[in-house]
């Protein structure tokens, strides 16, 4: 899908007149994608966006009807808002920035970057609101799923949340980011075409309430979808309903299939699901499914499982597609870093009386270190001021706080996604992500996946960096006062 | 925007193949979509999404891609899903049904159907997901943006969540439906395209970064932009900032232009806010606005306000853009009355343990009376069952408690939308729905529009349809004991 680059906020694009008209508009400049929390009161995020940042960047210019729109546009005077000159160049504008990135399914930490975009001002601006956007919610959400995953364990988990999305796209992206996270398959017949994802389903109350009884809805289900046949249980009495669905196993076995399943939507699913579970095992269906849904997230997952339910599958609706609990990332763009055309790289940070929302100077990497079992921790370094060797971690929040790293191996996080302007990544689709998001995670103690209390895998600053954030830090307060 | 019929839950694919094999496919239903509970604990919501909703409808047909992809998918044997009588079916499938519905920006209540589907069952189904799915998530924005309009009284209220939102489209239905329900612009530029809203912004912390110095940024952004000219001041110390941007108004007057105002994006507001209005009038810039912003909400205005916050425009983005404390609507989509071709009708309905989540029966209608004050309660009625006259709401939650309404004027909320599946509604698109939301909501008492506990607008049944859902659930538990 291709948007516009109009899928930005206004101010984007008077900075970038603004630039234009004085003379800085080709500046160089770096940018970073970061969050500063994991969501959820989670120990990490699972990159997610990517893909679709990639395609946005890969298709970005103006077309004409986008420029006449911008020429319509007034400012305070009733007068045109944007300047003649600055829309000729739009019109003309080719992307022509550096951008790398984490790759997706890749657990990532605070302060992290996920993008980093190094090119003109103007342009490096233009594109921060849809990176953003993209990055923040796919992230978002995978990271949610991979939280479902830990909790359902080895059992199947569906995605189902698509009528209590955010918008069609919502339900989109939402269904995409899920499967990278780690769900089995969803529920959204377009995100399995578009994005190769397995799509589950079989029918809904209505279709038992379209019927006069449920045995004959269940009976007509049978004979349509031998093949496909979990049957939802709970319009009536659940119980109730679970000993018709072994009646039609016959029916189904006279096709030539077995009875799929049963699913739960309703009322105290440990207790559903233990009776259930013996109903389905009298009647010889040991190998029948139970499948639950109602409002589930992570934490009832995990109660349900402790309380011993026989759940088999496990389906996410709006819990999922929406992240209920957290429904947005609070990831920032931030200038790091600026040259004027033939000077000198000048490291930028953005002042805060919070220290944590103090933006992180440089032109920023990533060291991801492994200690031969899991990995040890990640260094963040400035490309500019190099690594003070041997590679140490210091603890952003406690600087007295080392951890060596030097004798371990790692791996760059960042890896080239444009250069010049042109894509020189092809994304490997959500199922590799989703590979790579469970061996990656499974590469990190256990303890960062916990719920409650996630243990805090160390990402440090590289020594020199910490030294440099720290005087920029005093002279921008120096400079600060009247 | 078109969207795919794909965009569905595969149940619904499904249920209609069966129904197809079943000889039902052709059998008449009437599904109501409507919810339980107002969201954000307040005391209406605002219609919104209908738009979208015919647009969808208008383009319902399945191309030959989808087919093909449909015909690709296996069940639990490995051979097709989906039977090629269904498919060929639905490669030739023309919506037929009627659809009616409430206009956007019209305020509605538990139980009220916002939508009502009538036509064959199998059509009735494949659009439930969608219609959900665009009905909840641009209520919910609606509804959230009126209660913020709500709390800014009479400012300006502008919409800047893009950069959260949950994916591109979530940015634009969120920016449409915010300004339906009392946003006065929004910062989303491809949203103003789109939808003739109006769009808004200046600059950011990196325009201000990008410089040397808080003075070069500004006067560099004063000669570039002087008919754009919002300042935004906390960069580094914000009073000193306001301060600075005094100083630009000079060049800005030299230009023809008057400073427009300064933005505050962090700290204390409310004393901000205060302490900026003394300089800016010190200054004599009275005319010049105070923009604050840093994830405000309805109850955080309120609170400023209270606070004698000077406070001219509020931007709200993330709250708003996600619904942040309510991120879904929890819309349903329930058959309510089934007849078989010549038949005659049959009333439905879905029991539960929860008398909430008992869904009416019937063809429903709701009239809502003025009493040539304020509105004085909506009736649902069955069309088929007629009104018991003179008309009077039955309390759905306390049988007890009744209102006569008989000699009030009254007006249908459900309007058609499509007849025979031909489209007989031209939306009046954004700027009219705004405009009905507010007029409309101020013809309600204004308690129901409080934050805490908000007054419960009567809605009743007629008398006819209490008695019948009455019996149908007693009639249903009898049939569903074993």
């Amino acid at each position: 899908m291709n948007h516009s680059v109009l899928l930005t906020d206004l101010y984007q694009l008077t900075m970038a007149d603004a630039y234009y008209q004085s003379g800085k508009a080709e500046d160089e400049a770096v940018f970073h994608l970061y969050f500063r929390k994991p969501p959820f009161k989670g120990g990490y995020a699972l990159a997610c966006g990517l893909e679709r940042a990639a395609e946005f960047l890969e298709n970005f210019r103006f077309s004409s009807e986008e420029i006449s729109y911008l020429s319509r546009l007034t400012g305070a005077d009733g007068k045109r808002l944007f300047s003649e000159d600055f829309l000729d160049a739009m019109a003309e504008l080719k992307f022509t920035c550096d951008v790398d990135a984490v790759e997706e399914g890749t657990p990532v930490f605070a302060n992290e970057p996920l993008i980093r975009v190094r090119g003109p001002i103007s342009q490096c601006q233009l594109i921060e609101t849809p990176l953003l956007n993209f990055v923040n919610f796919e992230t978002l959400i995978a990271t949610k799923a991979s939280r479902l995953r830990e909790a359902v364990k080895d059992d199947q988990l569906l995605e189902f949340g698509m009528r209590r999305a955010q918008g069609p796209d919502g339900a989109m992206a939402a269904s995409r980011a899920a499967y990278v996270g780690g769900a089995d398959a969803t529920s959204n017949v377009l995100a399995g075409m578009k994005f190769g994802i397995p799509v589950k389903g079989t029918h809904a109350h209505s279709w038992v309430m379209s019927f006069d009884t449920e045995r004959e809805a269940f009976e007509a289900y049978a004979r349509a979808m031998p093949h496909n046949s979990v049957f939802l249980v709970d319009t009536y009495d659940t119980l109730d309903g679970v000993r018709r669905a072994t009646e039609m196993a016959k029916i189904i076995e006279e096709k030539g299939h077995r009875l799929g399943g049963i699913r739960l939507d309703s009322g105290d699913l440990a207790y559903l699901s233990i009776e259930a579970r013996k109903i389905l095992d009298q009647a010889g269906l040991n190998d029948a499914k139970i499948v639950a849904s109602n409002d589930l997230n992570e934490n009832i997952i995990e109660s349900l499982k402790a309380q011993g339910a026989r759940i088999d599958v496990w389906g996410v609706g709006t819990q999922l597609a929406t992240a209920y609990d957290q429904p947005a990332l609070g990831g920032v763009y931030k200038l790091a870093a600026i040259r004027e055309k033939g000077g000198d790289w000048e490291h930028r940070l953005k002042l805060s009386e919070q220290a944590v929302k103090v933006s992180t100077p440089g032109i920023l990497g990533v060291r991801r270190y492994f200690d031969g079992q899991t990995y040890a921790g990640d260094l963040i370094y400035d490309e500019l001021s190099g690594i003070d060797e041997p590679a140490t971690l210091v603890d952003p929040a406690d600087f007295t706080r080392r951890k060596p790293v030097s004798t371990f191996e790692f791996e760059e996080l960042l890896v080239p996604i444009f250069r010049d302007g042109s894509r020189v990544y092809q994304s490997p689709g959500a199922e590799a992500a989703r590979r790579r998001a469970r061996t990656e995670l499974l590469k990190f103690h256990a303890s960062i996946r916990r719920f409650m209390n996630p243990h805090e895998y160390p990402v440090g600053f590289d020594a020199r960096l910490h030294t440099l954030k720290t005087e920029l830090i005093l002279k921008a307060r120096g400079l600060a006062q009247p």
